[in-house]
């Protein structure tokens, strides 16, 4: 274990993350509501403790092993986690430490799920930071250190793919560093151009940012109680649901679509099935909720949002699911699991997964017909390497034992029902937001007690970081010499 | 496909079958209640048909290919219930066709699962009959077959694989029909032994024989509404509570014991993990029911039978734990995932397939630290071959969308809510019986509709055949020439 580099890069992104709260902070001096302080002495903390970690720790030797690749990862999201909920608690916004924590490992996992009861009169600095946590989370903050410190760019593609959501690593171009810009880029664009739109659309400038930052990290803040159904505008809805299945793709898409690989994206699997399980849910969902939204395009105009809401895994809401019949919900706890593609901002399995292991399944039934034959499993049209599908179904395997171990460790409070519980613990670790009945779109989960929110920081932490990261912590391998 | 031998062998099961209903016959000729013509008219239709097949179909070759096997397993399980639910129909105790299938199937794949509101008063035979399709359901019809047709135990291997529980085959002596023998000898004389105790406890020689078919089989069916709480005996309590352990064992643990491998069953790593398993449960559940049941002895026993019962997939009921606290319904939700042993008359995942991906997850976290090191995933002492982890997962992931999948269909009637669908599922595929809310302990699966009912009976087959088979019906390479 080579503690130095770990240190170094640790004191890195640490002064990343002091740099990002500058914006938050200029807000608050703006509006004057006195939560600037809160970010002054946060920054001033950051920097106590992540310039001696960078200045301290000089080493020679930069050969980054897969072992410190995921110590450092998983440890610079606790400390983001930590060092970023440090505002809440300072302005007095959220004045428990495990509650602040909790809002902030779920704005920068993008998980969106609060404990906070009363958001609508709150400072805009604090609010501010709360979104931005979601923008900087949902292309990962290592991603970020890389783009900014292009002397790391040389042995780092075990950091990113720790960070980076799916089974397989894509690279656009050779060096990790260039990657890191062209995606920050790409991401960055993006959200703008949603920003744009939203004011066009009628929103005033902070809540445009607020609810670009959501969608783009498919997170799911809003600074409203009552989400994106507080603009009640059927031409925002629009937008936002059309950005929330966008910042569901591959960004790698983008790139091909800005280079006119458009052949490429054609072929791409992962796209045909995301965009087949969008539209197929939301026209079944659209069917389903038909007889009690009495016109169609009230219906479509619902059903689209939640469902992109859902599948992106952002969180915003329109209409509380929970009070829809029981095959709508029955639908969205489904697309709970799924998530969306790989290498978006976006939680849940990935679909790229799904279909992998469906794959396989198919190749098992048909091996269990014809023993003798040899099949291969192929995805995009290349056979999927056998160490590849291995992982992806030990990676379903910990999903669903994290969704039921986690429910159990809920019930034990006594508190709520077995839906809540398990939807709680599934849309932490699917980084959805909303869960059914205490946690659904009308509620949160500023009931549960503290170690509840421990557990349930920890599954979006294990969530957004695709499991096997969070779980190194915990193996002795990790931490010997 | 060799139609000829699969027709021949169909036709041996189906006179088995026949056979099977000679002592039905006997207990309604001697209760004289009118139900006795039910049996005498649908061993007649079975000879019609079984017959002829069994007879015309003369075949020289007799090697049986994995197809032939696993569509002779599939179909054999599907004729047996269609021809099973005869009794039911033709008596008028059950007049509704898809009633009756769903009775019967939920009888031979030892789930439990009952359609029937008025239980405590009906015909003797046909209750006898519906306890008795767990007993010949627990250790498979095909296995019984081959016990009784020696001249078959040449190349049946393919046979006993496909509705054997378990990931890996285990005989016992070299020829297929002798294992058949013994494993029918063993489970003759435990339910036998069981049915002694149970009228020295004070059961009349029917509720007893009755009782005792539910246990051995893991299935639950009883012939009173309260299930085995009608008795309400601690000692009738305990006597099932131990005997339903024991039928969640691997009967090739008897074996060994009657032969003196006492060390084997020592170092028989599920076995540990199923009493620890149990036990683990038991403790937790007692403690959290300790408040309301008041003292320790009570709370203990009706812990231990319902933990018992749950985990062997047997699903008789003592008291209505969909009563119990939030975390006692979540833990038993757990439990009804895990099942018991391979190679025992117990339904769910079995423990050795989540050791087994508990163990390939411990894998592919190291692996995940240090990818350049091989290690092998060992069960009992022995590498696992890597084609059985990825069947086993595969199987992992089909048993999820599975119940996922089904609890939305379900979901589509509108009838009940999220919790009642999913476990509904569950407890189908899992082949317990109970599941929470209006298939809990005291309510029944009577409220669905006719569609959702071939639904759960498919369920119920796909998970007593462990899914392969049952999806290989479905796939065209089956069915080429």
């Amino acid at each position: 274990m080579n503690i130095k580099l770990v240190f170094r890069l640790l004191g890195a992104i640490l002064l990343v993350e002091a740099a990002a709260m500058l914006p938050s902070l200029c807000i608050a001096l703006g509006y004057g509501e006195g939560d600037a302080l809160a970010f002054v002495w946060t920054i001033l903390l950051i920097l106590l403790v992540g310039l001696p970690m960078r200045l301290l720790s000089r080493v020679e030797q930069t050969n980054l092993r897969a072992r410190e690749g995921f110590l450092i990862v998983s440890l610079s999201w606790v400390l983001l986690s930590v060092f970023g909920s440090l505002p809440f608690v300072i302005s007095g916004v959220i004045p428990h430490p495990v509650d602040a924590l909790f809002e902030a490992v779920s704005g920068f996992t993008t998980t969106g799920a609060s404990i906070m009861t009363q958001i609508d009169s709150q400072p805009h600095g604090i609010m501010f930071w709360r979104s931005f946590t979601h923008w900087i989370g949902g292309m990962g903050v290592l991603v970020l250190t890389l783009a900014l410190l292009p002397q790391m760019s040389g042995r780092t593609s075990h950091l990113v793919r720790a960070e980076s959501p799916g089974p397989t690593l894509s690279k656009i171009v050779p060096r990790m560093g260039d990657t890191a810009k062209i995606l920050y880029l790409i991401y960055g664009a993006l959200t703008l151009l949603e920003f744009l739109l939203l004011m066009l659309a009628g929103m005033n400038a902070f809540d445009a940012a607020i609810h670009a930052f959501g969608t783009a990290g498919t997170g799911g803040f809003s600074n409203y109680g009552a989400s994106v159904g507080h603009f009640d505008s059927a031409l925002i809805d629009a937008i936002i649901t059309v950005f929330m299945v966008l910042f569901g793709v591959n960004f790698v898409m983008y790139y091909k679509a800005i280079t006119g690989a458009w052949h490429e994206i054609r072929a791409n699997e992962e796209l045909k099935w995301y965009l087949s399980i969008f539209f197929g849910a939301m026209l079944i969902i659209t069917l389903i909720i038909l007889p009690e939204q009495g016109n169609v395009f009230t219906a479509l105009r619902y059903s689209s949002f939640q469902v992109a809401s859902i599948i992106s895994t952002t969180g915003f809401a329109t209409a509380d699911f929970d009070l829809w019949p029981v095959a709508a919900r029955m639908l969205i706890f489904c697309v709970m699991f799924v998530g969306s593609c790989a290498g978006s901002t976006a939680g849940g399995m990935k679909i790229c997964r799904i279909g992998m292991l469906s794959k396989q399944a198919l190749r098992e039934v048909r091996h269990s017909i014809q023993p003798r034959k040899t099949m291969v499993v192929r995805f995009d049209g290349k056979a999927v390497d056998e160490g590849v599908l291995r992982q992806v179904a030990t990676f379903a395997f910990l999903y669903m034992i994290l969704m039921i171990l986690g429910g159990f460790l809920l019930s034990l409070e006594g508190k709520y029902d077995v839906q809540t519980n398990l939807t709680a613990a599934l849309t932490c670790v699917s980084n959805v937001g909303p869960g059914l009945g205490a946690v659904g779109p009308s509620g949160n989960f500023a009931g549960y007690g503290p170690l509840s929110k421990l557990l349930l920081s920890f599954l979006m932490l294990a969530g957004r970081l695709e499991i096997f990261p969070m779980l190194a912590l915990f193996h002795p391998a990790t931490w010997r010499k």
